[in-house]
C-alpha cells in the first residue's frame, strides 16, 4: 500500500539477509537446477551457481561444505522428490485418464529440466556416485509402486512387476529420445502414445499371465468409449483383420 | 598321436611365447570379461587379470599401457561387437521367428556376462567415460537399425524409430531386471514375452501412424498360426471381450 517511490526498494543485500536457512538452501538448489537444465553438471561451476543466486561463493560453501558433489546430490534429491510426486494421482476414474495426468506432470518436468534431466538419468556424469544412482533408482521404484497401486494389485506377481518396471523404463527412454529429437512430437502426442503403450504391454502380458489378464479386464471395464482405450480399440480393430489367418 | 606321458606337457611359459599379438590381446580381454562377469570392473585389479591369463602384470601393461581404463574400454568394445551381431539375422520368414533367434543370442550374452552386462549398461562405473558411453549407445543404434531392416522400411518416420528404440531399451531394461531377479523367468519365457511386447508396441503405435500401420499389416501377413503372433492373437482375443463397450 506504500506509494511507489516513497519506500526504498529492498536491495539484494536485504533479501540476502532475510532468507531463512531452508529458504536459502532451496534457492541455491533451484539456481543449480536451472543451470543444470542447459549444461551438464560437470560444466557448471559453483561460482556460476553463486552468481545465479546472487550470493557469494563462500555462502554456497557454508550450505554445501562438500562443494559441487554435495550440491549436485541435493539438487538431484530435490528433482527426485518432484518426480516421485508425478504419479501420485487419485485412484478414481479410468486408468488411462490417471496415467495421462501423471504423464503430463512427468513430461512437464522433463520439458522444464531438459538437459539436466538427461544428465540425471543417463549417468556418465563425473559427479555421479553410487548414492546418486540410488536416488534415480528410488524414483523408478516409487513410480512403479504408484502405477501398481493404480492397478489395485496388492501382491503383484513377477510378471506384472516386470511389466510395470519395463514401462517406466520405456517412459524414461522415450523422454530422453524426445529431448534428443528436439522435443518432437508435441507433448500431448507423446503422452497419448505412452498411455497406449501401457495398455498394449498389459494386454500382451495378460496373454500369458493370469493375474495380468484379470488386471486387464478390470482396467478395460472402467474405460469409456471417449477415452484413450476406446480410441485405441477402434483404431487397432481394422489392423487386426490382417491377423485373421492366425486365429 | 604321441603316447601319453612321452611328450612333455607344454608349460605355461611355452604357451606364453607361442601366442601372437592379436591372440594375446584377445586372451587378455577374455580374461578381463570373465572377471567382470562376477564383479564390478572397479573391483577387478590388473593383477587379477594377469593371474587369470597366466601372464605377468608388466605384460598386461605392454598390451594396455593405459592400464585398467584402456583394458576396460577394449573389453567393452569386444562385448559391443558381439552384441551388435545378435540382431543380424537372415531377413526371411515370419518376423517373430527372426526376433526370437536374435533375442536368444542377446539374452545368451546377458546370461553369460551377468554382472558385467549390468556394469556395462547401468553406468556408474568409475572407469566409465564419454567414450565408453558412446560404445554402449552404438550397440543400441546398431540393434535399432537391424530391427528396422527386418521391418523392410527404408525411410523410417520418427514414430517408427521411436518405437524401435523404445523396444530396444525395454529389452535392455528387462535383461537387467532379469539378472536382478535371480534370472527368473527362464530365458525362453523372457524371450517370448519380449517378442510379444514388440508386436503389441507396433500395434499400439500403428493405431496413430500410417507408416507403422502398414508395417503391422506386412508383419502379420508373414506370421503363421503356429508362431508367436498366432498364439498371442488367440490368447488376447478373449480378453478383448472386456473392451466391447469401447468399440
Amino acid at each position: 500500500m506504500n506509494g511507489s517511490g516513497t519506500a526504498p526498494t529492498p536491495s539484494p543485500r536485504t533479501t540476502y539477509r532475510r532468507l531463512g536457512v531452508e529458504e536459502r538452501r532451496t534457492q541455491l538448489i533451484a539456481a543449480a537446477l536451472a543451470l543444470f537444465a542447459h549444461r551438464a553438471p560437470e560444466d557448471v561451476s559453483l561460482d556460476e551457481v553463486a552468481a545465479a543466486a546472487e550470493v557469494s561463493r563462500p555462502l554456497v560453501y557454508r550450505y554445501f561444505p562438500g562443494g559441487k558433489p554435495q550440491l549436485y546430490e541435493a539438487a538431484l534429491r530435490s528433482a527426485a522428490d518432484d518426480l516421485q510426486l508425478c504419479f501420485a494421482e487419485p485412484q478414481t476414474g479410468p486408468l488411462t485418464g490417471r496415467l495421462s495426468a501423471a504423464l503430463d506432470r512427468y513430461l512437464g518436468f522433463v520439458d522444464e529440466h531438459d538437459a539436466g534431466f538427461s544428465a540425471l538419468l543417463q549417468g556418465g556424469s563425473v559427479v555421479e556416485t553410487s548414492r546418486t544412482g540410488a536416488i534415480v533408482d528410488g524414483v523408478r521404484r516409487a513410480a512403479a509402486d504408484q502405477v501398481l497401486a493404480h492397478l489395485r494389485v496388492r501382491e503383484p506377481g513377477p510378471r506384472l512387476r516386470m511389466t510395470v518396471r519395463t514401462w517406466i523404463t520405456a517412459v524414461e527412454a522415450a523422454s530422453l529420445i524426445w529431448l534428443d529429437e528436439g522435443k518432437q512430437p508435441p507433448l500431448p502426442e507423446l503422452r497419448d502414445w505412452l498411455v497406449d503403450q501401457f495398455l498394449a504391454l498389459l494386454l500382451a502380458t495378460g496373454a500369458g499371465d493370469e493375474q495380468v489378464s484379470k488386471v486387464v479386464r478390470a482396467v478395460l471395464s472402467l474405460e469409456t468409449p471417449e477415452g484413450r482405450a476406446g480410441l485405441l480399440a477402434r483404431r487397432v480393430t481394422p489392423m487386426l483383420s490382417a491377423a485373421d489367418h492366425l486365429l
